[in-house]
């Protein structure tokens, strides 16, 4: 048990596994050397049985939980309202992994990494990675650790997404999965909105097709492509209810100008253009219907158990996207189960309402848990 | 009764008034000489009482009905669906007016305009119009064309916020409205995609804070901003069933991102970028509850006949927005009514379903009719 701080923990310091012999991307490109940065939390137990993955969103690192000093300013990690001591993926019983996957700007060889060959960042040559990238680098981390069968996968959004992908490129590597706001394709309504994202990022004439990498101002076009994303995640409840027509104190500036600027100035340091382009398009392009001609293909070697959550006010995954999923599974027979919670906070709920979540997350893989060990 | 053409007719070429001694903005500036364009449609009777103003919303000119010339491609004014010969505006009964408003680039003097004083462009330094100056352009040309009292002003989305405006400003001048698809302020969520549009114009290093003609190259920035405005316009519904998530013929293009290029496109060879962020400003600033205090204020000396439409799919003025006007009208006494139509067309709703809004016009304008000639 580690150092408790307040209502979190004091976490481990990121890992890293090196690819001496590269990763090598769906879409055919390999890169050399190739490190992939995770995180762990809590205890492994002897046989290996008590593991959970969890797969982060477009945003987040690896760091899904706690802190990594003492420091009150410091903001935990990016699921910590669910993942923790106590909490509803509680660390006391499970021991869960984090990868930060290919694309993002976290740790894992990004396209602000230094190419080898050029001794500059990879930039415009670094590969568009797919959802499937993802689900590899997280396989190769489980291989590393030895960790053959997880208790669960699970996520929200992207993370959502690449939970699903597990289902379909290696359902027997896991118990259950529990995926949020999600789906097994983004529905064209976010589709537009990150194909104007990109656009904008791409537009600005500072980005220059992603080698920008000398200029050290952040992207004005990256700031403005965030605040759209912004948009994508708040529900109108949550928009009228926090903003409203209101004004910033004395000023004519409307408070979510404000907003939008604050975040989108912070994004931009933090985050890197190339990367958002990358892991927005990833998610665009993964589509198990497409890919697999239905659904039911998709799924057709999944076993295990499955827990859906959506939201009503999310329009970026509404609930009949997890509805589609369900249907799927259960024509195959399997136990697939779809909570639709009501929250008035849109896509981001499954960040937010924890007071929600936590129950079930919680029951269901207390439930998959007693149900493996009755096993032979 | 001009020559008819198909379905529609031969209109008028645009009319000038010219005022030398300039516009005076309400925000202080004036510019002289200042030109304002417009078009009439049909004949003005003896007494000068079957008068209807039409107040046009962000993209389109005064060419509100008819085509300029016989020719089979030349598509008809922008809202040919509803004003014609034999229409829900008949142009058999009713005068119509169009006045291109201050701002917009089809005419009317405006920041692509040359100043004087400097034999360029305004650019940078045209005034940020008001929809009250909107407004007072109107009242200008109904001035100059003796018309005292209007049998109605119509307009949808910012023409109907104009309509809006007529009633708190010059509440005697007609005998009723039509509002469409609109509101006494555009709600948080067309105001923050409105601010996501200009910052995405404002950003284009090309922008040039506005002074950009010597450029001939039309700027990417207002193509995006484009394709966030058809998204606002757009309905989940329609999202769906006009694009999914199609690829364009044999490419991986996603349909609505080849339909986003095409019309961004389009649009920034027609519209001007000053244009854009200075007529959406506009829409946004507008808010008759925060400049009267109440609706109900803003309204207190209107004694005419009110006609709402409102659409259930269209989110930029959602039908809550019509019901607000509505409340404060009827607890002021006076006629006013609300439909609210079921339509998967969104915000665009009142620019398509002809078939729906036409019988509710014509009935509400015959009516207005009636009782005002059994007026002594």
């Amino acid at each position: 048990m580690p150092q408790l701080i307040g209502n979190t923990f004091l976490s481990n310091p990121p890992s890293q596994l090196v690819l001496e012999n590269g990763f090598h991307f769906v879409h055919g490109q390999t890169l050399a050397p190739f490190t992939i940065v995770y995180e762990t939390f809590g205890e492994l137990n002897a046989d290996k049985s008590n593991a959970i993955l969890v797969c982060h969103a477009l945003s987040p690192s690896a760091h899904l939980a706690g802190k990594y000093t003492t420091d009150d300013d410091e903001k935990p990690g990016w699921w910590d309202g669910l993942v923790g001591y106590g909490k509803g993926i509680d660390l006391e019983k499970y021991f869960v992994v984090c990868v930060n996957f290919p694309g993002s700007p976290f740790g894992t060889t990004s396209p602000a990494s230094v190419d080898p060959r050029s001794s500059r960042p990879y930039g415009s040559h670094y590969p568009w990675p797919a959802v499937e990238d993802m689900v590899h680098t997280q396989k190769l981390v489980l291989d590393h650790l030895g960790i053959d069968r997880l208790l669960a996968i699970a996520g929200g959004s992207l993370g959502g997404m690449q939970v699903l992908m597990w289902c379909a490129c290696y359902p027997q590597r896991a118990e259950s999965i529990i995926a949020m706001a999600s789906g097994a394709a983004v529905p064209v309504e976010g589709v537009a909105w990150h194909i104007i994202s990109r656009k904008i990022i791409e537009s600005d004439l500072r980005f220059r097709g992603g080698d920008y990498y000398d200029d050290p101002v952040p992207l004005r076009g990256l700031e403005v492509a965030r605040m759209v994303g912004h948009m994508t995640y708040l529900s109108t409840h949550a928009l009228q209810t926090k903003f409203g027509r209101r004004r910033r104190e004395t000023t004519r500036q409307f408070e979510i100008e404000s907003y939008f600027e604050h975040q989108g100035k912070k994004f931009a340091t933090l985050y890197d253009a190339n990367s958002y382009v990358r892991v927005q398009a990833a998610m665009d392009e993964m589509d198990l219907e497409e890919q697999y001609g239905t659904l039911q293909s998709a799924f057709r070697n999944w076993r295990g158990r499955t827990l859906l959550i959506s939201f009503d006010t999310d329009w970026l995954f509404p609930p009949e996207e997890s509805e589609n999923v369900i249907a799927a599974m259960r024509s195959l027979g399997t136990d697939a189960r779809h909570l639709r919670l009501f929250s008035n906070n849109g896509h981001d709920s499954f960040l937010i309402d924890y007071d929600l979540i936590t129950p079930p997350v919680r029951e269901f893989l207390q439930s998959v848990d007693r149900t493996r060990k009755r096993q032979p």
